[in-house]
C-alpha cells in the first residue's frame, strides 16, 4: 500500500509514537495538581510548549495546545474579531482557505458581520493587493493559509502580512500544512496549526496570538491553557505533537529535497503519460510534497477507486467524490479543471519507487474509467440549426456534459457553436477549462429553464 | 505512591492502553476519505460509537465525540439552550456542579439570560423540588451532575428528570464521575461524559443528545461528528476511551464493593484517628471511591504537601490550595467546613494496604500542620468590654481566623461573644462549620469597614 494522503493526515512519526507512549506513563495526571503525578505533568506540558514555541518562531506565552487545528482555527478567529470589535465586523479570506476558516466567515455573516473573499490567480495564489483592495476601515481581522492544502501552492504570506501591518489590521495564518517544513515567515498576529498534518497524533492543534493583538476569549470561561483552549489538557499528544515538531523540522530541510524530486517527476511526467490531463497549481512556489492533477472525461470517484485497487490513496477535488455536488471551492476558485481531479501529497520518506509505480499504474487506470465513460450512446442532439449544435446533459453529473461535447464539437464547422445544457455545478468549472485545454472558444453561459446552457465556439 | 486522585484523572486502563497502541496502527487515517486507511479508520469510529453507545444505553445515532467532557458540556449546554431559544433563555443547574456547567451559566447570563442555581443539602445533595420550585415558563434547559466530583454524593437523577420531563424542559445530566460505573437512570435528554475520569485517554468526551430534544450547533459548521463536534476525529483516543468504558464496566460491580469498603474505612476511622475532622457528603448515596473531609486548624495546601511527601496524592477543596481566594464553591454550597479539606478518591485497583497505610500517616500529618500554626503568638485581641471580644484577623488567611477563634473562646463567659473580624472568604463557611462542630452558636455575620465580622457567642 502506497499511503500518497498526507495532506489529509500524514501518519504517525516514529518519534511522535515513541513520545506518546512515554507520556502515557508520565502525563496523564492533572498538571494543575501540586503533588508528585501533576508536577510530572506540568514539566511535560512547558517543555511541550517550549519546544513548539521555538519551533513557530513565538513565545512560550503566546502559544496554546487547543484539541484540533479546527478548534485553533474556529478560536483564533472568534477571539480575534471580538478581540476588534469595537473595529469593526469585517474579515477577509482568500476565497482557497481551509473549510474551517470559510466556514468561520460564513459564521460571521450569518450574524450580521460581513466577510471579504480575496481572488487567486489559476495556480491557485493571491496577490497582496488583492488583500490591500479588500481592506475598509471596519476589517477586523484577515486570513491566509500559508499555503493550499488541495494544490500546494505557498502563499505571499509575508507580503500580505505586511500590508495588514501597514493598514493597522491583524493577520491570522492558517500553517497547518507548512508547518512541518518550517516557521512563518512575516508579520502575522495569530497563527494556527494542527499536529496530525506534520505527523504527530490527532488531538492537538497550535494556536499562537502574539503579543499585542488584542484577542478576547468566546465561549465559557476555562482556566486551562491561558483560558483559551476549553478542557483538561490532552498531555500525552501534546508532548508527542511537539516531540515530532522537532524531528520532522530535523528531517525537513533534507526530505523537502527529496520529495520535490518526486512530485516534479509526477509534475512532468503525467501530462506525457496521460493525455488530456491539467496539472494544477504553482509550479515552482509550492509545497514539496503536493501534486495535483485533473484528467478530462473521468470520474474522480471511480479513478480514486481504481488507484485505491492497485495500492494507492489520493484524493479527489471532483464533485463527484465528494457528499455535495459542488466540485473543491479550491479548484473552483482557481478556474480549472475539476473533472478527474487528482491530489497526491506523499509523506514524508515516501520511496521513490513507489512514486515509479504510481506513474506506470495511473495511465491504466485512467484509460479504463474512459472506457466505461466512452461506452455508452452519444447524448440526444436536441437541435440541429445551421452551424449550431444543442447538447442537453440535463441530469447527468461529471464527466458525462464535457464527454458529451467533446463528442459532438467535431459536427459543427470551425466558428459553428455548441450549447450545452446541464444542471451539474462541475459544468460551469469543467466546459471553460476543457475549452482552454481544447484551444476552442468558451463564448460564456447564458440562462436556461434548468441548470444553464453553456456557449462554446469551435475554433480548431 | 499511592494516586488517590482519580476524580481528577484516572490513571490510563490497561485495555485503553493496549487499544490506543493498536489504533496508532490503524486509525490514524481520515475516516471521511474511501481509500482503504480511511474505511479502516470509519470501522474503527463506527465500532468504537457502538460500543459507548451500549454502555451509555442510548442509540449510535445519539452520540458522538467531542475533545474532552468540557467541551460536550459547553457544546451540550449552548446547543440545548439555542434549539429552545423561543421558549426562553432560562436555565437551571444545581449549585455544585462542576465549573464547566456553572461557565456556561455565567456566559448565558452575561448574554442576558438567566439562570438559577438549586441549593443543595448538607450532604451535597439536591432535592427533586428544588428543580420543581426553579422551573419558569421560559426555561430552556437544566443541568445535573450524576454524581459530585468533590464530595461523591449522587444526585436523584431519575427523579430530577421528571420533574423535568412533565415541565417539558429537558435535562442535560453532566455524568463525567459515574458513567464508569453504570448507565445513568431516568428519562434525562442530553448527557456529556469525559473519558480520562474512567480511565480512558485524555482528549476524549461523550456527547449524548437523545432523538427528540432540540439541539441546534453553536460555532461554524463543521461535517464530522455529525456537526456537533469540530475537528479531525481523535480516532485512537476515541478507540482508547470506547473498549476502557467497556472494561471498566465489566469489572465496575466488583470493584463498586471494594472501593466502597475502602473508603468506608477513611470514613469512619479518620474521625477516630484525627480530631477535629468533618466527614462530608452522603454516608450512604455515593460513588463507591470518593471520601472527603475536612480538618479543623489546618491548611489545606501544607497538608496536601505533607501527604504528596509521604507518597499520597490527593486533592483539596481549600481556598488556600487553590490560585483563588476562595473555597470550592461545592463546599460553600454545603455549607461545610472547608478547612484543612482533603478529597481522596481511589482509582479502580487500589490496594487496601495503601489505605490502611494513609490511615496510619494521616494523624501525624494533620497534627504536625496544626502544632505549624499554633506556634505563633495569638491575634491581638482588639477590645474586650465586659462579656465580649473582637478579634482582629484581618489580612489573615484561612486557617488562621478560626483558630484565633478558637484560642479566645475560653476567655469570655458562657453566653458571651467573640467578634471575628475577617477579609478572608473562607471565614465565611468556616466559622459557622466550627460552631457546629464544636457546639458553640453562630449568631450571624455583620458589615465591617473591611471584610465582616462573624458574631459567635459562647455556648459551652
Amino acid at each position: 500500500m502506497s499511503y500518497f494522503d498526507a495532506a489529509s493526515s500524514a501518519p504517525l512519526h516514529p518519534v511522535a509514537r515513541q513520545a506518546l507512549l512515554a507520556s502515557l506513563d508520565e502525563g496523564w495526571a492533572d498538571p494543575a495538581r501540586l503533588y508528585r503525578e501533576g508536577r510530572r505533568a506540568r514539566m511535560l506540558l512547558d517543555a511541550a510548549r517550549e519546544a513548539a514555541a521555538d519551533a513557530v518562531g513565538c513565545r512560550v506565552d503566546e502559544l496554546v495546545f487547543t484539541s484540533s487545528g479546527t478548534r485553533a482555527v474556529h478560536a483564533g478567529i472568534a477571539g480575534a474579531l471580538a478581540g476588534r470589535r469595537r473595529v469593526g465586523r469585517h474579515l477577509i479570506v482568500s476565497a482557497v482557505e481551509h473549510s474551517a476558516v470559510l466556514h468561520s466567515a460564513e459564521g460571521l455573516v450569518a450574524e450580521g458581520g460581513a466577510a471579504t473573499e480575496v481572488p487567486v490567480d489559476r495556480t491557485g495564489a493571491v496577490r497582496p493587493e488583492g488583500y490591500a483592495e479588500a481592506l475598509r476601515a471596519d476589517t477586523a481581522l484577515a486570513c491566509l493559509q500559508s499555503a493550499n492544502h488541495e494544490v500546494g501552492t505557498v502563499q505571499p504570506v509575508a507580503e500580505v502580512a505586511e500590508v495588514c501591518r501597514a493598514a493597522g489590521v491583524p493577520l491570522l495564518v492558517d500553517a497547518a500544512q507548512s508547518l512541518g517544513w518550517g516557521p512563518v515567515e512575516g508579520a502575522w498576529s495569530l497563527l494556527a496549526a494542527s499536529a496530525h498534518k506534520w505527523g504527530g497524533p490527532a488531538g492537538v492543534g497550535l494556536l499562537v496570538v502574539r503579543k499585542g493583538a488584542r484577542f478576547a476569549v468566546q465561549g465559557p470561561v476555562d482556566e486551562r491553557e491561558s483560558g483559551r483552549a476549553a478542557g483538561f489538557e490532552n498531555l500525552p499528544a501534546i508532548v508527542a505533537a511537539a516531540a515530532s515538531l522537532r524531528a520532522v523540522r530535523a528531517e525537513a530541510a533534507a526530505e523537502a529535497v527529496r520529495l520535490r524530486e518526486l512530485t516534479e517527476r509526477i509534475r512532468t511526467r503525467v501530462p506525457r503519460l496521460v493525455p488530456d490531463v491539467d496539472v494544477v497549481g504553482a509550479p515552482t512556489h509550492r509545497l514539496p510534497g503536493i501534486v495535483t492533477f485533473s484528467c478530462l472525461y473521468v470520474d474522480g470517484e471511480t479513478l480514486l477507486h481504481e488507484l485505491d485497487r492497485e495500492g494507492f490513496s489520493v484524493s479527489s477535488g471532483s464533485s463527484c467524490t465528494s457528499s455535495t455536488l459542488t466540485p473543491s471551492h479550491v479548484l473552483r476558485a482557481m478556474g480549472v479543471l475539476s473533472e478527474g481531479n487528482v491530489r497526491v501529497s506523499l509523506p514524508p520518506g515516501t520511496a521513490a519507487a513507489d512514486v515509479e509505480r504510481f506513474l506506470a499504474v495511473l495511465p491504466r487506470a485512467v484509460s479504463g474509467v474512459r472506457q466505461r465513460f466512452a461506452g455508452p450512446a452519444p447524448a440526444p442532439v436536441a437541435a440541429v440549426r445551421q452551424d449550431s449544435l444543442v447538447v442537453d446533459a440535463l441530469g447527468k453529473r461529471c464527466p458525462i456534459p464535457v464527454i458529451e461535447l467533446a463528442k459532438v464539437i467535431g459536427n459543427v464547422p470551425v466558428g459553428g457553436t455548441v450549447r450545452v445544457l446541464s444542471d451539474d455545478a462541475a459544468a460551469r468549472l469543467d466546459i471553460p477549462a476543457w475549452c482552454e485545454m481544447r484551444g476552442q472558444e468558451y463564448v460564456g453561459e447564458e440562462p436556461a429553464d434548468r441548470g444553464a446552457a453553456y456557449l462554446v465556439r469551435r475554433l480548431s
